[in-house]
């Protein structure tokens, strides 16, 4: 088992090197491993919701559906199946609210919908776009969020700086004001990364 | 080439254990395989749409758009171009309904729309969200359902017991009772995964 | 460093070899390379929105939601944010619009929809369906579309001739009628393919 796993490290050594990126004006590696992740990031999803504050300049996102035939039949403490929320969000490295919710460095794109009749059940994609000083490029994510107290969803491609990436991104809400806003706390973990 | 081979052989055995799971609490191998899957499943997908049995407890998915401008104008038999339902479909091994709709240990969780004027032509965006003592972990799906004999959707990632999994689904309309209740066949075949 | 990288060509090679396909009836070779793409495609996108020339036979998208109260209190030329479009649009190897819009043998079909207050910043889901002489199968994509020069959206997943292919579309707007019609250069460049 020493010797495997001493064999194992040299091949591993070489696949990084086979794969040095010259392309793409990177002098890096592209990196794939399934024991430790490549990069780790953490990161603030500020969701500030339209129908509830009707504040035009503050809210990041809406719902685009009206409540369904379904959900207004069963809907239980407004958690409408079906409810689907297009959001342009702030991320943030804190949780501090960013100083201007318009022009942030980091932005989530995507949508969300709720798929449970009677609570937060909700299934979301979108992109996390980057356009900092310290990174440039996307991240692509998809995935159900059942709203347990964490919860993982895939990280399924990245463009720029991300290029190629692919991983898990852990949830947890780390702050709930109804309908009105919520901040989610995003462990984003490459497993496939340039580094 | 029995040369190369046999050495391809060996390389691909060093590559496995390269990638040996110690990370996640595992004692296992992420296998990269395009020859045979790494895991294979055949999964039911049952969705019972609220909209035309009227039934709360029965249902498990709902259109969420009214017919456009553009299906109403064109639409026959009633595929509304654009028509999309959201859906939490319970997901068995076996042909018949499980026993609770909305308990059921695998369900498959997202949406589709039609995207043809005179056809069941859809496209689809979904995790299978697995809840059972066999399987802890989701799979996440998504491509186009021109809804032929058979036709394959990608799946392109995973988490818990799929961590970073690829592969692809094939899909095979099983049963088809009009708008009330349809049962997908779905053939899961992963290429990229812990074995 | 020349030493590693004879060294570290020679492993790719083989890596190549260790992957090369039997199964899917393939006498062909997987190629995972993040330097060079091992496929390229320059496809153009035709988008011709029903609502707005309302006609039946020549429109292959359509608005699926109403404009949000987000949008009507801030939208800005028109650019809602939240309106949602689901598509089925021809593709083309040149600019000309096919013979047939609803024949053509390379389409998108999935959905977008705006994300921004007060311009065209948009998000994407789709596959591209081929089923022409040269290619059958599909890939899968999705990203965010900020509307700059070019933009990188990921290319998640294939099916057919693209089994399990990975890559990056860059897409640059090629021509816009407003809400008529525009059209996209959609450069796909897959890293990881079947050679």
């Amino acid at each position: 088992m020493a010797t495997w796993s001493k064999t194992s490290l040299i091949v591993a050594a070489i696949f990084l090197l086979s794969s040095a990126g010259v392309a793409h004006g990177r002098s890096r590696r592209f990196v794939t491993s399934y024991d430790e992740p490549c990069k780790k990031m953490r990161l603030y999803f500020h969701d500030i919701i339209y129908d509830y504050s009707n504040s035009t300049s503050n809210s990041t996102s809406a719902a685009v559906t009206k409540p369904t035939a379904l959900s207004t039949a069963v809907s239980k403490n407004g958690y409408f199946f079906g409810r689907m929320v297009v959001f342009n969000d702030p991320m943030t490295e804190g949780k501090a609210l960013p100083p201007s919710l318009e022009e942030t460095a980091v932005r989530a794109q995507g949508l969300y919908f709720y798929d449970k009749k009677d609570g937060p059940n909700a299934w979301l994609a979108f992109s996390i776009v980057f356009n900092s000083t310290a990174h440039q490029g996307t991240l692509n994510l998809m995935g159900a969020d059942p709203n347990i107290e964490t919860r993982d969803i895939s990280i399924v491609g990245g463009t720029g700086d991300f290029f190629m990436s692919r991983g898990v991104a852990t949830l947890r809400t780390d702050a709930f004001e109804g309908f009105k806003y919520f901040r989610l706390q995003m462990d984003i973990k490459l497993y496939e990364c340039y580094v």
